[in-house]
C-alpha cells in the first residue's frame, strides 16, 4: 500500500450531482394519497416547488395528485435524473431494471425487506447492486428514508418532518445512516434554526454510503459544514478519503458515532486486540482527518452553529471579557479542561484598564465588572482594548442578560459593527441572553451567541481545532520497504527484521551452542539478558527460561544450559531456536508499541506507555498507517501519561524526537507489509533521554495467515 | 473535634422566614422612579401584588410610587420583618442602625462600596455586622442583588430581570454568590419553564452566606431542589450543616462551585499541598454530602428538571426502549460513561419481544424498530414487558419526533397513563421531539422529557447518585484519641505514633549505637533496611543514609556506622537521632495516605495510588475527617487505577477492607487532633493481599506550629 493509496479513487468519488441535485425525477410507485409513502415525495415537491420536470410512474392512474403520469418509466419521453423508488420489496428489482434500461443516473430506494432481514434479503440486494452497476446506475438504499435538497426543493423522502414545514435554507449538511435518528437530528436543528443544504439517510448503503455524501459535500459549493451520524462503515478507504476532501476544501465535519462502549464488549479478545477495539480505530481516523467527534446531538449541533461564523481561531489562545467575574472563572475552568490557554493580558493594557475602572479585574478573564453597563463606553474600551492584543486568537464577550433590555440593543449593535471592523478575522463569540432577532442579527455579522459561557468556550476549542486540522498539508505517509516474511519469525528474528526497517532494536544475539553464547557474551561486553528463543513459548520467566544480569563466561555458559534445561523439560514438544542474549536494559521509560490490522481501515498502529497505565487505565492511542512524523507527536501528546515523557521525579526528558521517528517508520513498514504482517508487538521498546533514542527489547512478529 | 461537630449550631442554622418570607417590608431610600435601584422593589411588590405591609422610607415625600411613605423607620407603627436598605453606602450605618432600634428582623443591603473595595470598606462592614449581631438583625449582603421569593411574591431586589415577568412559582430554589451570574441563571431557568420558589444573591456575605440560605431551602416546605452558585466560602462546617440539613430532608443540591482551574496556580505549594488544592476538598464535601457539582448552567438546570419528577431510582440499571437502533446504541455508549449499567433483558422477555416483532432486538437497549410507529399496540407491548423486569431501576423510552404528530397524542397520554399506573414509583424519562402543551402533561405526570438522548441518560445517572445520598444514615466518623505532640516527632515516632492510633505500622525500631543495631536487627530477624532518622535530612539516599536488605551482625554494625558517618559528613548540623532498622518490605501495592489541614473545611484525608499515577496523573481522592468506614470506601472506588486494588498481571487483591479500616481511623485521628497535628503523610503504605492488612513504611507527621 502506497501512502496516498486511500486517495486511489477520490477523484470520482462523491459525483452524486444526479442523486442530489436532479434535473428531473420520476417516481416509481406514485399515489395520488399525499399521506403514504409513495404519496409523499410528490406532495412535497409540489408543495415545497421543485422546478425541475416530475412523472409520477403508475401503471393504474392517468393523473397523480394532479400530475400526469406514466404507466412505466419507459414510457417518458426525456432524461430522468433521480428515480425514487417507493414499491414493495418484490416489485423492486423490476423497477430498477426498469430504470438501467431507461438510462435513470441515480435511484432512490425506500422500500424495505433487504439486507436488514437476512440472507436472502441480501442476496436481493447484491442482485440490486450488480444490476445498477452494469449501467452506471447509483442507488441510495434500499431501506432508506432518502433525502432531502433544501435549496433545490427536492423532498426524495417519505420522512413526515418535512410535512409541516420546508426546512430553512443554510450551509450545513446532514448525512444520517439511520434514518429515525437522522431525523431526530434535523427536527433538533431545525428547531435552533439551523439552516440546511442536504438531508440524507442512508440506509442498507447497497452502494452510495456516508463516505459518497461526505465527499458530495465536499465538493458541493453551497455546503460548508457537513455533519454525520453513523454506526460504522465497511470501505474505511473511502470514508478516509471523503473526510481528507473536506479537510483540503477547509470545510469542518462532525461526525457522532456510537458504539464505543463495544469495546468493553471485546474483552474476550487478547490483550492488544482488545484495546485496538475498531471504536478506538474510527476515533483515530477521525483525529488523523481532522474531524470533530461529537459525544451527543447538541454537542454536534453547538459545533456546527459556531462553525457557521466561518472563523477559525489559528491558535489557542482564548480572552474572556466579561461583565460577571463568576462566568469569568467558569469559562477560565471550562479552557483548561478543554486545552485552551488565557494568557495574561498584557501590562500596559491592564494598567489601562485599571485606571478605567479602578475595582475591574484585566488579567484574563477580564472582567468589566456590573460596572460596564452603567457607562457603556468603559465596556467598549475593555473590548476595544482586548481585541488590540496580538496574543488572543479568540475573544468571549460575556453579557449575561444584556440582550434582553430593547433600550441598550442599538447600541449594541453598533458595538458589534465596531468590534466587526477592527477585528474583521478574528473569532469573536458572544455569550448572553437575547431576543431572537438580535441574536440573529448578531450571527450574521459573524458572531456566534451561546447563552451558556461553558458551551462558548468548547466552541472556540473545536474551532481552533479545525484550523490546526485545516493547516496541515496533504496526508503525507512515510515510504518503506515491506517486510517479507516466508514464516513466523522467532524473537530474535523479530527484533533483526525491525532493525533492519529502521527501527531501533537491542543488539540481541541468537546463540545455539554454550560455546556461541559465551563468545556473544564476550563481544556485547558487560552483564547480559539471556532468554528462551521459542515461538512455542510464552510465558519463559514461568518455566524458568530467562535470566537477567549475567557475566564471566562460567556463568553465562551454566545460564546457557539451565535455559535450555529448564525450557526442554517444561515444554518438551516446543521447537526451541536457542538462547538470545542482550546487554542488560538501557534504563529510560517503557513503552509499547504495535501494529495491528483493523478490518475496515488495514495496519494500524498503537502506542502507550508500558506499565500500569496501559494496563489499568488502556493509555494507548492509534493511527492509521502510514503517517508522518508530525502526525506521530499529535498521536505522542494524546496519552494521559504524557508528562512522564517529560521526565518526572528527576528524569531527564525522554527522546520524544526518536519516538516520533520510530512510530512514522513503523506505520510505513505496517503499511508496505500489509500483505505479508498480522501483528507487530514491540514490549518493551525503551525510550531514552533526549538525543539516545530507543531500543526494542522485545518483539513478536506475526505473519498474515493468508498472506 | 468530635465526629457531629460540623452539625453544633444546626438547629438554629437556615431560620430566615423574615428573610424570605416577611410580613411586612420597609424600603430604606425608596425611590419614585421605578426604574431607579431605590424604586424598583417597590415597582415589583406592588406589580406582582405583595400581600403584607409595604413602608416606603424617604424623609422628603409623603407617597412614594403612590404608596404612604415614611420619613423614618422609626416613624412606622407596625412591626418591620424586612428592611430593604437602597441608600448609598455613606447612609447605610446609620439605616442598620435605625433598623437595630427599630427591632428590624432582617435588612437587606444593595449598596455597594464595603469588603469588595477595600480594607476600609471591610471596616465598615464590619461595623455594620456588629450593629446588626448586637440586635439580632440578619444582613444579606452588602454589595447584593437581593432577594425574589416567588410564591410571596416579595421582589426584594434591584435585577432588572423582574421587570419584564414575575418568574414561574416551582420548587426549585436557587442561591447564588454572584448577583449577575445568579440572574443568568435564573433567566436560562425560566425560559426552560423550570418554576421557582426563591432567588437570592448573596453579595458580600457579611452575614448570611450561601449555607444559611441552603438551609433555609432545606427546611422550607415549599422548596424541594436547591441550586447554588458559589466560589467558596468562610465557613466549612456551616456550608456543611445546610448540605447535611438537605441530604436528610431528601432534598437534592446541586451546586456549580467554580475554581477549579486554580489547583494548577497553586503548583509553588510544596507536592502534596499541590495535590491537594482547596477546590479538590469543596469536591470532597460535595461527595460526602451528596452534593451534585454541576459542570455548566444546562448541567445544572437538566438535573435540576429531572429532580422535579421526584423520583430517584435506588440502583444503577437502566433499560432504554426505542424506535431507533442508533438512540439505543448512543445511550448505552453514555450510560457506560456515567456508570451506569444496561443489564441484558432476562430470556423469556426476550422471547416474547422477539415473536412481537421478529426483527427488533429485545435484549436492551430495546430496539423496538421504526414498527412501533405503524403497530403502536407493539410499541406499549415492549414498554410494559421492560417495566414488569423488576432488574430495572430506571426506564428511558426514545420516541424521536413521535410528539410533533398530534393525531398520535391521545394515544401517547394514554400509554403514559398505563405506565405510570403500572409503574408509579419508577424512574420513566422520554426522550423526543414535542409540543410544549403535551410536554408539560407528561411532566405533570412525572415523567422528564428530553429532546437529546444523552441529556436522558445522565439525567438517571445523577437521580441515582441523589438516591444513594438520601439512603446514607446520618454522617458518623469513626471516633478516636487525640495524638499529643510536644515537638515535631521523628519518623521513627510517627510510625510509633501512627501504630499508637491504630494504623498499620512497620515495626520499625531505632538503634542509637551500633550494638543497638545488630540487637534490633536480630530481634526482627531476616534482611532489614536500615535508614539516617533525623527530622533535619530529607532527601536520606542521596547523602547515603538508606541501606538496603541487610543482614548479619557485622554487615548491620558495619551499615549502622556508614550512615551514622555519612549523614554527620553530609550534614554537620543536623540533629541525628540514630538509624531506623526495619523488615524489608513487604510485598503489596505501594499508596499513599496523607492529612492535610484545608483552611475552609479542617483536617483532609488524601489517598491515592503510589508511583507514577500519583505523580503523573494526580490520582488521589480526599475527604473532609472523619468519616466511616462505607465513605472510606467510596473514596477508594474513585481513583482511577482503581482496578490495581483488585489485582492485576496476576497480582492477588488488595486487602481493601484493611485499607478503607485505616483511612477512616485515620480520618478520627485527623479530627480528634485538628488542634495539635498540621500534616500526616505516610508513603509509602503497603497494602497487602487480602487479610494480610497494610503497613506504613515511612511517615512524617507535622505538628500544629500554632498548637
Amino acid at each position: 500500500m502506497s501512502n496516498q493509496d486511500f486517495m486511489a479513487g477520490a477523484d470520482a468519488l462523491g459525483r452524486l450531482d444526479a442523486l442530489f441535485r436532479p434535473q428531473s425525477v420520476a417516481i416509481v410507485g406514485a399515489s395520488s394519497d399525499p399521506r403514504k409513502i409513495g404519496g409523499r415525495p410528490l406532495d412535497y415537491m409540489l408543495r415545497h416547488g421543485y422546478p425541475g420536470e416530475v412523472y409520477p410512474i403508475n401503471p393504474k392512474a392517468d393523473r397523480v395528485q394532479d400530475v400526469r403520469a406514466y404507466p412505466e418509466l419507459g414510457a417518458v419521453d426525456g432524461e430522468i435524473d433521480l428515480a425514487i423508488i417507493a414499491v414493495p420489496s418484490p416489485a423492486v428489482e423490476q423497477a430498477v431494471t426498469a430504470c438501467a434500461d431507461k438510462g435513470v443516473k441515480a435511484a432512490v430506494l425506500f422500500s424495505s425487506g433487504f439486507a436488514e432481514v437476512g440472507d436472502d434479503g441480501q442476496q436481493q440486494q447484491d442482485k440490486l447492486l450488480g444490476i445498477a452497476r452494469e449501467s452506471g446506475l447509483r442507488l441510495l438504499g434500499p431501506n432508506c428514508l432518502g433525502l432531502f435538497s433544501i435549496k433545490e426543493r427536492l423532498g426524495a423522502s417519505f420522512s413526515t418532518s418535512l410535512a409541516t414545514m420546508w426546512p430553512p435554507a443554510g450551509d450545513t449538511a446532514i448525512v444520517a445512516q439511520s434514518g429515525a435518528f437522522g431525523s431526530h437530528v434535523y427536527v433538533m436543528a431545525r428547531d435552533r434554526g439551523l439552516g440546511l443544504s442536504y438531508w440524507c439517510a442512508t440506509g442498507n448503503e447497497a452502494d452510495v454510503d456516508v463516505a459518497d455524501c461526505i465527499a458530495f459535500c465536499a465538493r458541493d459549493p453551497s455546503t460548508r459544514i457537513i455533519l454525520s451520524y453513523m454506526e460504522g462503515c465497511k470501505d474505511g478507504d473511502k470514508l478516509r478519503a471523503a473526510l481528507e476532501l473536506a479537510r483540503q476544501a477547509g470545510k469542518p465535519v462532525v461526525i457522532m458515532k456510537v458504539g464505543s462502549s463495544d469495546v468493553g464488549a471485546e474483552a474476550a479478545q487478547s490483550h492488544t486486540a482488545a484495546l485496538a477495539g475498531a471504536d478506538r480505530v474510527y476515533d483515530a481516523v477521525f483525529r488523523q482527518h481532522g474531524v470533530y467527534r461529537a459525544e451527543s446531538i447538541n454537542d454536534m449541533l453547538d459545533v456546527a452553529y459556531a462553525c457557521g461564523a466561518g472563523r477559525f481561531p489559528t491558535g489557542r489562545n482564548l480572552a474572556a471579557v466579561t461583565i460577571s467575574g463568576g462566568a469569568g472563572v467558569l469559562m477560565a475552568d471550562r479552557a483548561a479542561k478543554v486545552g485552551l490557554d488565557m494568557p495574561e493580558m498584557p501590562a500596559p493594557a491592564q494598567r489601562e484598564l485599571k485606571e478605567l475602572i479602578s475595582f475591574s479585574s484585566p488579567r484574563n478573564p477580564v472582567d468589566v465588572t456590573a460596572q460596564a453597563l452603567n457607562d457603556r463606553s468603559l465596556l467598549r474600551r475593555f473590548v476595544d482594548v482586548t481585541l488590540e492584543q496580538d496574543c488572543y486568537d479568540a475573544v468571549i464577550v460575556f453579557l449575561a442578560m444584556v440582550g434582553l433590555f430593547r433600550p441598550m440593543m442599538d447600541e449594541f449593535h453598533q458595538m458589534l459593527d465596531e468590534m466587526r471592523r477592527d477585528a474583521p478575522d478574528r473569532l469573536i463569540v458572544l455569550s448572553m441572553i437575547v431576543e431572537e432577532e438580535d441574536r440573529k442579527r448578531a450571527e450574521e455579522k459573524g458572531f456566534p451567541v451561546f447563552e451558556e459561557p461553558s458551551n462558548a468556550v468548547d466552541a472556540v476549542a473545536a474551532l481552533a481545532r479545525f484550523a490546526d486540522a485545516f493547516a496541515r498539508p496533504a496526508m503525507v505517509g512515510a515510504e518503506a520497504a515491506p517486510i517479507e516474511l516466508d514464516t513466523r519469525p522467532n524473537e530474535y528474528q523479530a527484533l533483526r527484521l525491525l532493525a533492519g526497517a529502521g527501527v531501533g532494536a537491542v543488539d540481541a544475539r541468537l546463540a545455539t551452542t554454550a560455546d556461541e553464547a559465551v563468545a556473544a557474551a564476550a563481544d556485547l561486553g558487560g552483564p547480559v539478558a539471556m532468554k528462551i528463543c521459542s515461538a512455542d513459548i510464552l510465558h519463559k520467566s514461568d518455566i524458568g527460561g530467562v535470566r537477567l544480569g549475567v557475566s564471566g563466561a562460567d556463568d553465562v555458559r551454566a545460564a546457557f544450559n539451565q535455559i535450555m534445561g529448564a525450557a526442554r523439560s517444561a515444554s518438551p514438544n516446543a521447537l526451541i531456536d536457542g538462547v538470545i542474549l542482550q546487554p542488560m536494559a538501557a534504563r529510560g521509560v517503557e513503552t509499547i508499541i504495535g501494529v495491528q490490522r483493523d478490518p475496515v481501515f488495514g495496519p494500524v498502529v498503537m502506542f502507550g506507555l508500558g506499565g500500569v497505565l496501559v494496563e489499568v487505565l488502556e493509555d494507548v492511542t492509534f493511527r492509521v498507517a502510514p503517517f508522518d512524523v508530525a502526525e506521530a507527536r499529535r498521536m505522542i501528546d494524546e496519552i494521559k501519561g504524557r508528562k512522564i515523557l517529560d521526565g518526572v521525579r528527576g528524569a531527564p526528558p525522554a527522546d520524544i524526537d526518536a519516538l516520533a521517528e520510530t512510530l512514522s517508520r513503523l506505520s510505513a513498514v505496517a503499511a508496505a507489509s500489509a500483505d505479508t504482517i498480522d501483528s507487530i508487538d514491540i514490549n518493551p521498546f525503551v525510550l531514552g533521554a533526549e538525543g539516545e533514542g530507543g531500543l526494542a527489547l522485545d518483539a513478536v512478529i506475526l505473519p498474515r495467515l493468508s498472506g
